[in-house]
């Protein structure tokens, strides 16, 4: 089989102006970024389209460290809706340069269901990342130059400073770190640390701004830390949010691509549904649904992080529902919470596959909860046996939970066609909107404790005491009547990501709980969760190199 | 008189498709950044014309710390030159996002003397600086990450890494730094420290670089420490340069856009001739060279810093040689070298004046002795008298310098016609090339020196204990016989600000010496210099602002 860099170089692009006008975008609305990249204004967000439109949310059963495959489903679904005649565009999270340069690779799909150009794709893109490190970053600034200059000196207590920067990198030896050395000229020392730029509160605001106004406002929002004399401080004292927002001004505007079948693709926000909100912009989401009559979306990782943020915060704030949820599974995913070890994952073991069925049990229960129809797509591997695949058919049958087979990653639109005919169904069928697992007037524990018990499964929710001083302070702040959204390990539904299959009677802990008043939700923090993390001992950007005709090898 | 930013605001773009189409560049060479930005491929650089092209050096007397309008000058003079009849193109260095949030501004021209789009070429431009970030500090997070893993552990002693990280951000409290903290998952602990992003190693790879090939080789030089047995680590022994050259791909192509006028206008590579090579990218020369007969370029700050670099490393490393020096004066920098305090030069003071020109005196001096001719250009302000522009005139006329009033700022290029017209006799009359100040093959010490004395007209050079340490090192790593980037104040001709006009008998204090394998070249840091800057205590970020329309205020 090819790479997915060789597939994806091979085929030839059409120019994005001629996917615009395919969904009635004139040129001149274009912004371009070479010939197969444009930035699309937000005007063109049309919310009568919008309700009508059909949000498709592909989801997945707990991963294995190596991924399902939720957006190689996702891009399969669409070229196949788009050849059983439903116009579809998909939509989809921007990659993070740490995945590509550490293990994990790019975020474009695989085989021959990708998003392309995937080179630009998975390095700066349109520069999105990059604007929302430098309006991160530039708060951070703002904020260790007020504590230094005697000027409008707000009188903040660095030792109450919660803001750290960004970086889009794997480093884990910035992850904690002391800055302001050097003596006076050097501003006031203080313990602090950088976040990976997906995990950044800036992050999480662009994907819920409805425009600039609204950006300005949640950025405001932000809350800094607290003066000596114990009053919080927020961006808007520090006068932050303008310039923030001057950074932003392109970074806001959704991003469209193709898919290797040459229809639309809309990429925009952030990934990373463990550490972060993780689901791709509102704007992004709804403009897909301006254009095409179907929308597929992903949402990262495990449906327990990706589908559950997406619900009851997404989909909450932005007023949208989706009517059909895909859930991708793995037969070697499968075998792996039944207990087969990863290195043997391409051994057939079915005493291990149909152990490991419990765990996409839970997620097809929550789905439900949530009211919304479910259909399992299972995700085939080559080396998947006829007897493996009769199980989980079988068991998905008995369960009356309809299922395809999709083969995208080898077959493109035309290995998704039983899958986008089984979502269609499903989806013309639906009206009512989804069931939210909490009210935002309940208490920000009592919210933890809902998703917690009735998501994750778990019997109790133990506080650290940093999580319970971070209680009063979102209790003082005023945070209370806002959503939660949990930082917890994509392994497991517990806090422990080696507690595979459905795990049973088992407390979750929470560590911390960061604020996110700007965004409008607060961070728990489960278990050992690390919001930046490291590169591993052999990263792939060791094995990347490019020519003088500018063609990149070593991209996945 | 309105802002620089409503100027630019007010003038209808030519798209920059016609732009490239007025120097012989098609369409399908463009990648496009929106309608009025376009990147340009390596390949139109034409050897042949470089040879032929007319290059002019802007550079400028010492100046205050708002700047003497270097910039303002070469776009006006393009513009003047263009109306004379001579095909020009301006090539300018981009503006760092530290001072456009800091004081200072952006770096765009002012007046009816700007590059267009203004904002986009203040703000993320077309990504090259995020780009370059990004590829310092991936070297970086690999750094750290060999010191942790035990694969492939090559051994580094952290306390000897001398590779930073780098932010395009005046932020103080980044410039010393404890990194790795938080135990054994965080990383080894080390001190180390961030500068800005101008200040890079890979800033200056990417301005001297050729192609790609030329990219990896310099950047797999670059020294980043040593082990524990001594042994030199260079970025090739962690195979990092492939990654870091994938990552700057697109920063490598010099960026198209216009002046004011519809003129070519190309804006690739460094600022902060004080603290870096300063200068516009060698392929953004070499680019404009290709394109028109005149060229006209800018090197940073005074020319004891911009134009010795610009001359001794650039022109050297490229082999190419300006046919005459633009020298920008102004009434308030001479009074200011004469003694008038900073608030008070709008006054008129012709004492201070006559007392300041031993200034600009020197500079000329040295210009000569690089065998240039040198046009004096006074960029005039309204509040300049009669008296005292007489006064400069006189004295240049006895001096033997042309000299021309430049009122581009107000005028645009017909404000620049005599300026024009001076330059463009002397680049038609010179066809030497200019004499370097030292050949390659001198020690470190003896290229410092030369340029301490013969230059800056110093005394003595004191060298402090790290900068002896310094030295040895470079003697073992073998650059001895590259060229030196003197990082030193830009407000004196010595390493101390403080003393203006000709400073006589000083001694000048070589701190450290940063080691620039890659670059080729090392950094002997005089005096106080930090490759950090700071935000003042009012920062412009403070003042700006955006509406819905996308329409900015604040930025200047």
């Amino acid at each position: 089989m090819k790479s997915d860099l060789i597939i994806a170089q091979s085929k030839e692009l059409k120019p994005i102006i001629e996917i615009a006008k395919s969904v009635n975008i004139p040129e001149s609305s274009l912004e371009l970024f070479g010939k197969y990249k444009a930035k699309l204004p937000i005007q063109l967000i049309d919310e009568e389209r919008v309700k009508s439109a059909k949000l498709i949310l592909v989801t997945a059963m707990t991963p294995t460290p190596a991924g399902e495959g939720k957006t190689t489903t996702s891009i399969a679904l669409t070229e196949g809706l788009n050849q059983i005649g439903k116009r579809t565009t998909v939509v989809l999270r921007e990659p993070s340069l740490g995945p590509v340069f550490g293990m994990k690779g790019g975020a474009a799909g695989g085989g021959y269901a990708q998003v392309v150009p995937m080179e630009d794709i998975n390095l700066h893109f349109t520069g999105d990342f990059a604007a929302i490190e430098k309006a991160n970053n530039l708060l951070a600034a703002l904020v260790d130059n007020n504590i230094q200059s005697k000027k409008d000196n707000l009188g903040i207590d660095p030792r109450t400073v919660e803001w750290k920067r960004v970086m889009d990198m794997n480093d884990r030896s910035l992850r904690n770190i002391v800055s302001g050395m050097g003596g006076k000229p050097g501003g006031v020392m203080r313990e602090t640390g950088f976040n990976i730029t997906a995990a950044s509160e800036i992050m999480a605001i662009l994907c819920l701004a409805r425009n600039i106004d609204d950006l300005k406002e949640k950025m405001g929002n932000i809350y800094i830390g607290d003066t000596y004399d114990g009053k919080a401080v927020f961006a808007r004292d520090l006068k932050a949010e303008g310039a923030m927002a001057v950074l932003l001004k392109d970074a806001i505007k959704p991003n469209l691509v193709q898919t290797l079948e040459g229809n639309p693709a809309i990429i925009h926000g952030g990934p990373f549904a463990n550490i972060a909100q993780g689901t791709n912009s509102l704007i992004a989401t709804k403009m897909g649904m301006s254009l095409t009559d179907y929308v597929v979306t992903e949402a990262g990782f495990g449906a327990d992080l990706g589908a559950e943020k997406f619900l009851n915060i997404k989909c909450r704030y932005g007023d949208i529902s989706p009517r059909a949820v895909v859930l991708v599974a793995t037969i070697r995913a499968l075998k792996y919470h039944g207990g087969q070890p990863l290195a043997d994952l391409k051994e057939p073991n079915t005493v291990a596959l149909v152990k490991g069925l419990v765990n996409i049990e839970r997620h097809i229960e929550n789905m439900k909860v949530f009211g919304l129809p479910v259909i399992v797509s299972l995700n085939k591997f080559s080396g998947d046996s006829p007897e493996e695949v009769k199980i989980l058919t079988d068991w998905c049958a008995k369960q009356q939970v309809p299922m395809a087979l999709c083969e995208g990653w080898e077959k493109g639109g035309k290995g998704a066609i039983d899958l986008a005919e089984k979502v269609s169904e499903a989806a013309e069928r639906t009206t009512r909107k989804f069931k939210s697992t909490y009210d935002w007037d309940w208490s920000v524990k009592e919210k933890i404790e809902a998703i917690a018990r009735k998501i994750y499964g778990a019997k109790d929710i133990e506080y650290l005491p940093k999580a319970k001083q971070n209680l009063a302070k979102i209790e003082r702040i005023g945070l209370n009547d806002k959503p939660v959204c949990i930082a917890k390990t994509q392994n497991s539904f517990s806090d422990d990501p080696r507690a595979l299959g459905r795990p049973q009677n088992f407390t979750v802990t929470v560590r911390e709980i960061e604020i996110a008043a700007g965004a409008g939700f607060s961070i728990p923090i489960m278990g050992n969760m690390l919001r930046m993390p490291g590169l591993p001992p052999l990263p792939a950007a060791t094995g990347m190199d490019i020519d003088n005709d500018g063609r990149i090898t070593g991209l996945s």
